[in-house]
């Protein structure tokens, strides 16, 4: 029988303040079982670079990295903010390993094809070693990736936190019943944006066609609740949408099922 | 029966030359069985903090750690240059893991008693859990260690990578027999300083007392040997002084012995 396997993301708004990260981590740590943690990069990175002098190209919202963006977000992403959470994790007796892609071999990607836009470094995922992963995880380690992953010629490539925890949730579901919790500023996916109480508390594929028809769920969260969707029917057992307060708490935020 | 594990250092000198570290990577990666790497700094963090204007601070020809300067090694070390090493190694087939101290726990330090010097955020080694370290070891993995560490309350700490390859060759030798390897630009230890040829094949207590009494070993020469025969006397097997380009050919360099 398939043990439970926790995978929570977490990005900028809890990294970039520090107290809310170490509230998280707390949190975190007192999961039971198996548990995996995705961290993206926040304002650090962009800051730095701003520091050096080196200017961060934008390009539709999305930052282009070139060489020198390359080495500041994997500095600060694999070095500084996955340390940090590493050692505090221990410290809080969880045995965290921080990794990236190429940290054995975990990670797969291919650089992104430069048509029609060129993003530069950036890497899209092309394979998870579920085994390899299993086999840490079942030695009682707890991952902690960063979002740096590398193609097979040894080239480091940037890549989006949210995506790298879909593809890992997706590809560990094999081995264990997933739940992947995305935490965020809101309670949950909510019926009326004002009022946080009006949490969602169960989405599935045939009611999420009803929101939509509805108008319920904003422009920001299709997108979400379609990975969200789509990470079930490849078999992911609940994706989470909470706030980062709530992560130890399995029956809070929307869950997003069969 | 112990098998064979071959620890290695590489310092500034490897590091800071991107030719001299890509030729290493080759070379390493050639070793066959066991194999873990430990690398140090080099120039890329100093440069990076004159850059951001951050002063490094030096105390007797040592780096004072202070907050900024911590944040700097830790993304350097740990972040750029720890995975461009483990991504390269993983391109040459070798199924590398970047590790610092608290990642799973492997090495344990406290801060540096700041009496009679205060070198700020720097750690010496208190334990190395090496039990959980051979079974990585034993699934396959290759470590590769950036000299970050951290205490028991999560404190990151700046490390001396030759300490930190010497406290992992000590410990582990409880599972392996150890050749501990320190490349440096030389060929060995030299008899004649002036000629590359004349590198002294065996050292070991006895001749080592004669090489100092006849003042054949330099000044800085000493400590080194002495932490060898050191770590000889706790396990480690065979300490060796080469140049890395010879890090694949175990019968070249100096090598101390019992």
């Amino acid at each position: 029988m398939k043990k439970d396997l926790h995978i929570v993301k977490i990005g900028g708004n809890i990294i970039d303040t520090p107290e809310a990260l170490a509230s998280f981590l707390v949190n975190f740590a007192s999961i039971p079982g198996f548990k995996l943690l995705v961290h993206g990069g926040g304002k650090i990175a962009t800051s730095m670079a701003a520091d050096l002098g080196i200017k961060s190209q934008m390009i539709e919202g999305r930052r282009v990295t070139d060489t020198e963006s390359l080495r500041i977000v994997t500095m600060v992403y694999a070095g500084w903010i996955n340390k940090s959470i590493v050692a505090s994790l221990q410290a809080h007796a969880t045995n965290a390993i921080g990794l990236t892609g190429p940290d054995g071999g975990f990670v797969i990607s291919h650089k992104r094809n430069p048509e029609p836009i060129d993003y530069g470094f950036v890497g899209d995922i092309e394979s998870v070693n579920a085994d390899g992963l299993k086999a840490l995880i079942d030695a009682g380690f707890s991952p902690v990736f960063a979002p740096i992953t590398a193609d097979l010629q040894g080239q480091l490539l940037n890549t989006n936190a949210d995506t790298m925890a879909q593809a890992l949730a997706i590809a560990l579901s094999k081995h264990f019943n997933i739940t992947l919790t995305f935490c965020f500023e809101k309670q949950g996916v909510l019926m009326n944006p004002n009022d946080d109480n009006s949490v969602i508390s169960h989405i599935n594929a045939r009611n999420f066609t009803e929101l939509k028809a509805d108008g319920i769920v904003s422009a920001g969260m299709i997108p979400k609740l379609e990975n969200a969707l789509k990470a079930i029917s490849e078999g992911v057992q609940t994706v989470r949408l909470c706030h980062a307060d709530f992560v130890s708490q399995p029956d809070k935020g929307t869950l997003i099922q069969a």
